[in-house]
């Protein structure tokens, strides 16, 4: 069997943490080393940054290009931000030596979305170097598009789409929990917001206009809201408390237009502990159409442990596509991996010998 | 822009009709006849033949070489049969004039479970001819395994899947009603099953294998069973009479083994109008690992509409796949068409240079 597929993992925070643990449980790739922003972890061993009680012998690195050099990886997640704009460097840096990308910055699910030029220079640079380059996650990336897109195939025509997310925050360290503005007053909220402290969830225009690009639709104009969830009883978790009156999180929502009617409607409200106040979790997708049908995850996808999944789980599909840059959709889904990950790369699944 | 899709259905049954009519209202793509194996359609005109008021100027042919050659379409839908076996001959005239095949006869939803040594052929004259093949429909090809699979993508670990198909037969026509076993006696069903005329379902098996395909498990043996579904009241439609005490329906089940394990259980109970006794129609998924979840669509989605959507959702996807024999898993998701289908062939969706 060929050799290990070997991967760097970018960002050794909670996201970057559960995708290396993940790659240490899976057969056909191998956990080569890390590299962290945060200069204070540059140096310090693998295993223990996340979460191990043991040293791996791999080390966090510093300096990206460095990095490389020493692990040559074939590929890389990136873990390190949300934003194109913010990962752009990276994904330089990575390109130019060869390395494959797939990133969870929820920005790259469409990254043409949110920085056009950008996507077209990652596309120039990945198909210039003859590797490939995605992004994905639970969300954008799976509940509010990708899922929502598969189920459409079964549609001889598709009149709106209703899709809604409740889910718990209080797994969720301190950068989410602030972006979200968990433990705000009334006031400190609407002035975070205004200020773009309170950002909430990212990826609702990279969802739409993913779901839009897929069935042919183009939006007009995308509203989007953030109203404060304020909570009736006391929440706490490791990382906050809430107050009675205070805000437990953010309820998002968006609906785009398309020849003058909202075509699509996302709600999503993010709070620690919903079930405090009797809120079931789960993810609800409702197409009319032809035909007309819901569907209904309870309880919610997980975030977290979901994201990190897709990431490791799209590894054979991106190692497989042609160069450039893709979008989950230009790709066979992803599935869970159960053997060795080379396996699933090496053959087709249709024909006969080697049913 | 250009030139049209031109498509060829083969089949002029319920299926095969629904979707030339599904064709008809398409952007893009274009009907250019139709084959059917009943010899007194040969000559009729089309129009007819599918439902429509009017005649569309289009041959039902006899002979399919000669519906080839006569409107030389790029791709062909066959709606022919249920078995790799019944419709290879078809296959093979369409790719041998270097014809496109969407099939939806359910074993061709993964060929090389029934036929390893027919699979294998398609795809080398496949490849030969630089054309493409994918079965695709409702279940086997979506329900119970690729939603299931899409769904395992966001899984560190699967132990386990159990997924439930209960659907209404009442819309059917007597093909399906007799291969069902609906209006036969308790003693009649039992002899047709032991006949094979009650066939029930086709498609466990390569549902099943497609799933341990994609997730790398290696199924060791897969229990079948089809089961009377006694009705306790009157049942009526167009083209059965259900009484009390007579057979309503078929429910069949299956569980796929691994390393000793039940990993796969599937249950598929189908009768004519099961809300009479109170059974609610839908698809239940759900998905024991990490994490674990369920999903359930309500009502279930309808199977000849979806079917026929798939199948004509699936053009683009086929039209931009490499040469072969390919399964569901190997294409990019199929979505619902709301534009012109050439629209969806030109470009990938990530870059920015079309955002």
């Amino acid at each position: 069997m060929s050799d290990l597929i070997r991967v760097l993992v970018l960002g050794t925070g909670q996201m970057g943490a559960a995708i290396a643990r993940l790659i240490l449980q899976k057969n056909g790739i191998k956990l080569v080393g890390a590299y962290g922003r945060r200069s204070h972890r540059a140096g310090m061993d693998l295993g223990q940054a996340i979460g191990l009680e043991r040293d791996l012998g791999l080390a966090i690195f510093g300096n990206l290009k460095s990095a490389v050099e020493q692990t040559r990886p074939h590929l890389a997640i990136q873990a390190t931000c949300s934003r194109v704009e913010d990962g752009f460097s990276e994904l330089q840096v990575l390109l130019q030596q060869g390395v494959e990308v797939i990133s969870i910055a929820e920005e790259m699910v469409f990254p043409a979305c949110s920085s056009p030029e950008l996507a077209n220079e990652i596309d120039q640079l990945a198909r210039l170097q003859g590797v490939s380059v995605v992004g994905t996650g639970i969300n954008p990336g799976f509940v509010l598009d990708l899922l929502v897109i598969t189920l459409t195939g079964v549609c001889a025509h598709v009149d709106s789409i209703t899709a809604e997310r409740v889910n718990d925050l209080s797994p969720y360290g301190p950068t989410v929990i602030s972006s979200q503005g968990v433990g705000l007053t009334l006031q400190t909220f609407a002035e975070g917001v205004a200020a773009g402290r309170v950002v909430g969830h990212y990826g609702f225009p990279e969802s739409i206009h993913l779901i839009c690009k897929a069935l042919g639709w183009e939006p007009e104009k995308i509203e989007q809201s953030r109203e404060p969830i304020i909570s009736s009883v006391r929440r706490e978790t490791p990382f906050i408390t809430v107050e009675p009156g205070q805000v437990a999180g953010c309820h998002q929502r968006a609906v785009a237009y398309y020849q003058g009617r909202p075509v699509i409607n996302f709600d999503h409200p993010q709070q620690v502990f919903p079930e405090l106040e009797g809120v079931e979790t789960g993810d609800t997708i409702e197409i009319r159409g032809i035909p007309s049908f819901s569907v209904r995850c309870r309880p919610e996808i997980p975030g977290g442990q979901a994201t990190a999944a897709l990431a490791v789980n799209t590894i054979p599909r991106l190692l497989k596509a042609p160069p450039g840059l893709h979008t989950v959709l230009d790709l066979p889904v992803a599935t869970a991996m159960l053997a060795d990950v080379r396996e699933l790369l090496r053959v087709p699944l249709a024909s006969g010998d080697h049913g």
